[in-house]
């Protein structure tokens, strides 16, 4: 337990009776937090992007609607409307990561209980749903150690870290627990455009004394031809039945390319992050984010040629992911088989 | 010819006494134009990236000898020595690109003949290479939009236009001319590090009138998926006799994703850019830039632990390319058979 008590930085930080986001927007440079006392702000905090990553994204929700009750059951006898009125707010803040849906599902459970005094009842669920992912990081992270035994090389895409969750991380999580059994080369993608890579990976594996390199998205099929990685370890924002998974746009062309290198694949998320409902990658719904995330500014005037094509997340086929790890246990070679089997499982 | 008579912007120009180079860093924001009059400043232009693209330093370097003859050839009994030193900087600007060696021999050739004024021959034969560029983008444009026909989308990587050459360009030049011929969806990756894709290609063809979509490099294989393109059109920088052809990092990654999705490589360039003497792209030299290219400033610090592999080439086996263009004629499928037959055609 050693790296989760040395880590100095929290995506999230309940103060008691503020939500403390840390802004990843101005890292590596400079580490800010805001505080937040109400759902617009956290509706905000999510959808501005100071706060990413599906898990924590469905952490920062729970707390958004434990603020939403602090601030609306001493003042209205309508605060069960306006509670309802910041979930459905809470949910439109981004549309691909179902942990929100279900963090905010756990919420309006609890709130749907006749309670004595429903500020203390949100407020725990909130916290349980926090420590829970930070214990289901440290389970997944042993979990998938132990897949990546021998393993030389391993690379990552965008930041499924302690940033990304409650805290230790989920691709992360299994790199630090990796890492402190055995030395091995970590190598992260910048991911364009927002280049969590660059910014918040290399920057968190760093603070926890991992040395990492950093290297251009498009590289990466070149550092698989040089034979330097055995391993692409990867989160998820959604996870469909069938075990296809949807992560940062990227992750479906570095699967396609290890497929061709003989590296393998492995997908960390805990299963807050699978949609039991959805029977396939599918239909999951892409975000498309604003052209301008990619376009130099000159570009953009009304009668401009130029324009860009912004998915910020695409679908990997279960058929391409050698191993799906989560807090219940692992699937080996999801395709055919899917994830159902870990729903009942404890 | 319509293009080519509306081209405003040119890499190169020869102003009588000086080499004009547009400062392509500081596009598309600021079209600023260089005058240099000696090799000193053409290798800096050279290795500072104001102008890039094998067959545009090609070109450069052969005005920069016609400089250093200039400006040698009347001051000193010396100047075939001091010429020749100057031929050998301007060798290590960069070390990729053939065409800059192919350049610096053609100009060679010309001096190691007994000439009455050098200075006139010299200069004639860079404006020679010069033009002769220009003629076989022309003519690849044409050869490479017969391959084309049909085509709905196409996608290019990095910048092979009429910025990386002496007009017209390789790459978009066939784009160009299937544009001409039939609207035809153009995307372009945004390649990084140096986004020659964002700031040069996107540009380029908006100044003539040709509408084009920018992706993140990562974005490209979901691209595939959806089915836009059938196409990839990219330059090289070098060739090797068996067909396997260096070009800007992300290509070869381009090249596997196209496999997989049914989407068919052409790789344009003149066969200046062919390196008859180098039987396999193994043997090319790869251009390791500087990691500050990717690293943001803050980790730019002795005992930092972040680190970057910034390979800024890389190569695509000739079994991963459909079509080589060049101003002699097209190798279908190279796998196997190579350039070699181009060799000798006319």
């Amino acid at each position: 337990m050693t790296i989760q008590n040395k880590l100095t930085v929290q995506a999230l930080q309940w103060t008691g009776d503020a939500l403390k986001v840390l802004d990843q927007r101005q890292l590596p440079e400079k580490i800010v937090y805001d505080e937040y006392k109400d759902a617009v702000g956290v509706t905000e905090a999510i959808a501005g992007m100071r706060v990413r990553g599906a898990p924590a994204i469905g952490i920062a929700a729970a707390y958004g609607v434990a603020l939403s009750v602090r601030k609306h059951y001493a003042q209205s006898n309508h605060w069960r409307q306006k509670v309802a009125a910041d979930i459905a707010m809470l949910a439109t803040s981004r549309p691909t990561a179902v942990n929100l849906f279900w963090a905010l599902d756990q919420m309006k459970a609890v709130l749907a209980k006749q309670l004595d005094n429903p500020i203390t009842a949100v407020l725990a669920c909130a916290e349980k749903i926090h420590a829970e992912d930070i214990a289901a990081n440290h389970k997944m992270g042993e979990l998938g150690a132990d897949i990546l035994a021998g393993a030389k090389g391993v690379m990552t895409h965008c930041n499924a870290g302690a940033l990304a969750t409650g805290g230790y991380g989920t691709a992360l999580g299994v790199i630090r627990s990796a890492y402190q059994r055995e030395r091995i080369n970590v190598y992260a993608g910048e991911t364009r455009p927002w280049l969590q890579g660059a910014r918040l990976t290399v920057w968190e594996l760093a603070q926890d004394g991992i040395p990492a390199t950093l290297i251009a998205d498009s590289a990466a099929a070149w550092l698989m031809k040089s034979g330097a990685i055995d391993w692409i370890v990867v989160g998820a924002d959604r996870i469909a039945a069938n075990g296809d998974a949807a992560n940062k746009i990227g992750t479906y062309s570095l699967a396609v390319l290890a497929k061709q290198h003989g590296v393998k694949l492995m997908v960390v998320a805990p299963t807050t992050t699978i949609d039991w409902t959805m029977p396939s990658g599918d239909l999951i719904e892409i975000e498309q984010r604003n052209p301008n995330e990619l376009l130099p500014a000159c570009y953009n005037n009304e009668d401009s040629l130029v324009s860009a094509w912004n998915p910020v997340f695409d679908v990997t086929p279960a058929e391409l992911i050698a191993a799906i790890v989560t807090e219940r246990g692992v699937v080996l070679n999801p395709a055919g088989q899917g994830v159902g089997g870990l729903k009942n499982a404890i």
